[in-house]
């Protein structure tokens, strides 16, 4: 154990070594340049595939790309943009958002990342704490900016992003520029400044349950880094066709767009589509020649539906769906593969951490190992860290924990493209932990290396100095034939901290007793994890969206133990 | 061409423009550390099979393999060694080769690579200028090591590594240690330091034509950028098995064995090989399933030679040969592709570049485009550059040269894993030009962005301000059916700089003037590119190697034009 203890608790606190000077020189910065001046003078001819508003798709190549991106970057210093200045675009996952993920940034300027899903008051917030001078919008999204407007009086223009004359836009958004009209007037070529590698590259502020957004502000070395991470672990090679599913508005489309890019991918921009509408979305793999994507299992769940609607199964073997946000569902992960040969790969990562922290790729050793139902079960798993991301697995006691498939503790991440802060946010030092970033979720880590996520920590329950996981025990109680509902929370106890408390909902005409219950929990719990009591009842509380509302159950719950004895 | 000047001038003369500052870090550093922590934590029963002495076979894991590196780091500092201190290692493609890779720069020390091919002198001059400490030597190459012995004063210690007891080693080195007598009384586990990304990883000497041998220092960061670029740019993943065929002794093997950890691949070690028996390497292609693998044409025509004789020709369908060195011939080429289904993939780079620059794959578009022939015939290039390698082509009058398949200059490179300075030698300025590297290498980049090498700039006709290639030359006359060999070098001209000069030896019985050739040679070349003299002549003045000895030719001639106008 004491190599296992080595491995996962090196630390700062010796500083960084400086030892013999090398013959290669500092100068030489990570940035986002570099990825779209190397597509552009190594890989001209490469295409890339827009869908337009009107369903239609644009093709063009990094050749003319790269000279729209130096038109906008000049068009941004005509309006004055410079060094530090953020600008916003909110707009779907079109060319010109393409373009302005690397005209933005090559001028040292932040692009703010502006999640069009978010409600007026935090995008407006989000805007105003992250100072934005300037804001593209999609002309599709003109009545989202124009609602967030009277509250964001530090923007100082507006760019409207169409295909129309300026002439035939109506909106109150003023001043307002027009996105083409600057371009056309703008010079095709740009001497680059040469961007510190730590200066931001944009923003994007994660919006928890609780409280403000917070700033993620990434480096361009975060970037750098992170993409070739992802094109090395995701196997991109230059035969690749990359289609960006997942939103750009957010979390920088999980990187692929510049990871695509360093490795001259064609890529696919889908615009704005619908889950409601799958069928662009799968003509298009089809033909394109699409062999890498990413996005949430709510995208992936409505295309394998449409897919098995189709009398001729699609080819998709050369296709990998990089699956985020939350665990893929395992009866879709085998759909996939088995209508069209396609390999969903789960990822796991946070708006924090750029976001690759994980990928479940089957290991050579575990093929001859694993008959083919365990490989399976294992793809439900976070997967792998990839090199440059140190996980460290901290116990409730603020101690590391052993990679050993039991020890259950918070998952802790540093590495180059692991936030360390939040933007202008100093009281939120206690997300941090000895460089690491608390990343809120617990879980373990096999022998094989495989990281799992079983809870959330707000949601476990921490017990005489030791954790009961909320959701396997919820899980459990699932199993039980009379349950059709569970819950299971923290209350607080004088003694112990917490204790467990199960709200349960029984079947219909079905019977179960506290006593029951606590036999059927024994087979996979210690008898000290056993909820001293369980409610039954006619409805557990949700929220809007379905999930279990945990905070008004604890609400109501609170008081439960404060009459024990805390000795 | 004025999008292009832009993509190939960015010059550092703006200094570095810093923005906003990012939420990610500075603290965390790239280096080597990172990569055998990460192979060890996440795939610790991954397998590293190395060849011993006797021929036989030794296996074991990441995990062992990572056991040993903390045992050895801990030994070296037991020996005095710390951050700074260089470390000399003469060694085959050996396990404690390999373990040393990471043990010695894990402390901020530098693994000094000894060319066991150099003469006595040139050892022992890189040796005494890297100023190391302390020699791993192994068992084979103890005669090596005596005979600069005496030349090193500053060595303070030997290492033997070999598998025999101490008592049964026979050397003059003093004061002796041994191998593996130090790693069983070491500790198991250590805290490494946070070494920092700019610290020299590894010395290695390059050994040009004229001159002392020059220091290139890699650093941390460029060997850790490197390995993500020789990972995405191979397509390397979890399933691959890579086999270090190029010396660990020069050019760090060109990078390998560091990306082959960080993708966690099967490693096979060759150990000391021959060129006469490649059995034993194309066995273990086959046995261990080995999907990549790197050397010369030296190396790779005998395999290929030894494969044709096989009565079953083995399936290589998985395997991709990194070939470097000089251009691999295309009929070597062709043989193991039509005999095996391997590719061998053409690589460029240098000492000073780490090495990669570029790799010579053929585009997804070009497919389309090139019948079978062409597509063979562009391999012979040398490939494709990779994202993070600016190329400067530079012409004779030091501007920026178009890409455009026509325009010859000199290749010149910059990029986090290229030098930009000597070790201790300040007098080396002239090979650097604002920022990048000059290779000595003059070529032409095509509109596809293949590089493709002309000929060396020394070889090089400077004739009127333009450039006449002496290798292009020389082939174009050994197109003519009279002619056997054929030597073109450039001669002082006191109006023209230097007019070119060639040397023929024509076929017994075959006949040919000067008219007849310059007629021939019009074909390709402008006429004031053609030789004003062709002497024909018995033998061509040759290299012990058997190249062109284009130094005594140019010094018997060096007076043709002495007596001309200047004006």
């Amino acid at each position: 154990m004491t190599t296992l203890t080595t491995l996962t608790t090196t630390s700062h606190r010796d500083g960084i070594v400086r030892g013999c000077p090398s013959t290669m020189g500092h100068d030489y910065q990570l940035n986002t340049t570099t990825l779209i001046r190397h597509a552009a003078r190594t890989h001209p001819e490469q295409e890339i595939v827009a869908r337009r508003a009107d369903g239609g798709w644009d093709r063009y190549t990094y050749r003319d790309c790269y000279q729209r991106v130096c038109r906008a970057a000049n068009a941004l210093r005509g309006l004055g943009i410079g060094p530090g200045d953020r600008v916003g675009v909110l707009d779907w996952n079109s060319r010109r958002h393409f373009e302005l993920y690397y005209a933005i940034p090559g001028l040292a300027a932040v692009l703010l990342q502006m999640n069009l899903r978010l409600g007026v008051e935090d995008l407006g917030y989000v805007v105003t704490h992250s100072q934005a001078a300037l804001i593209f919008v999609d002309e599709s999204l003109l009545p989202v900016a124009e609602s967030i407007a009277p509250h964001v009086p530090g923007v100082k223009g507006w760019v409207v992003m169409t295909d129309k004359p300026l002439s035939e836009i109506r909106t109150s958004l003023a001043p307002l520029h027009h996105h083409e009209d600057l371009l056309a007037a703008a010079e095709p070529a740009i001497d680059w400044p040469m961007v510190d590698e730590h200066a931001a590259y944009s923003a994007c502020y994660t919006t928890g349950t609780t409280g403000r957004p917070k700033g993620v502000y990434y480096s361009h070395r975060a970037i750098y880094l992170h993409s070739m991470s992802v094109a090395a672990n995701m196997g991109m090679t230059l035969d690749d066709c990359t289609m960006l599913l997942t939103p750009m508005f957010h979390g920088q489309c999980w990187g692929l767009p510049q990871a695509a890019t360093m490795m001259a991918n064609k890529i696919v921009l889908p615009g704005c589509y619908s889950v409601e509408d799958m069928r662009p979305l799968a003509d298009a793999i089809m033909a394109e020649g699409v062999t890498i994507t990413n996005g949430a299992p709510a995208i992936f769940q409505p295309m394998l539906q449409y897919i098995e609607t189709l009398p001729v199964k699609p080819d998709f073997r050369r296709l990998r769906m990089m699956s985020g946000a939350t665990e893929p569902p395992l009866p879709m992960m085998i759909g996939f593969h088995e209508t069209t040969g396609a390999e969903v790969v789960h990822g796991y990562g946070a708006t924090e951490t750029t976001p690759l922290v994980a990928l479940n790729r089957l290991k050579p050793t575990l093929k001859q190992r694993l008959c083919a139902e365990a490989a399976w079960d294992l793809k439900r798993k976070q997967g792998l860290p990839v090199c440059g991301v140190d996980i460290l697995l901290l116990g409730a006691d603020d101690q590391a924990l052993p990679h050993d498939g039991q020890a259950v503790g918070e998952i802790c991440l540093r590495g180059p493209w692991i936030s360390t802060s939040y933007h202008d946010m100093p009281d939120a030092a206690d997300r941090f932990f000895n460089g690491y970033w608390r990343s809120g979720d617990v879980g373990t880590i096999d022998t094989d290396g495989y990281v799992k996520v079983t809870d959330r920590l707000k949601d476990v329950i921490k017990s005489g100095g030791e954790w009961i996981s909320s959701i396997d025990m919820e899980n459990a109680l699932l199993g039980h034939p009379a349950v059709r509902d569970a819950a299971v929370v923290g209350i607080p106890h004088p003694r112990w901290q917490e204790r467990p408390l199960a709200l349960v909902v029984l079947k219909p005409d079905r019977q179960a007793t506290l006593q029951q219950l606590h036999a059927h929990l024994s087979k996979t719990f210690a008898k000290w994890q056993l909820p001293d009591r369980i409610l039954f009842v006619d409805a557990i509380p949700k929220t809007g969206v379905g999930k279990l509302d945990k905070k008004v159950i604890r609400a109501a719950h609170a008081n439960l133990y404060a009459g024990e004895s805390p000795g």
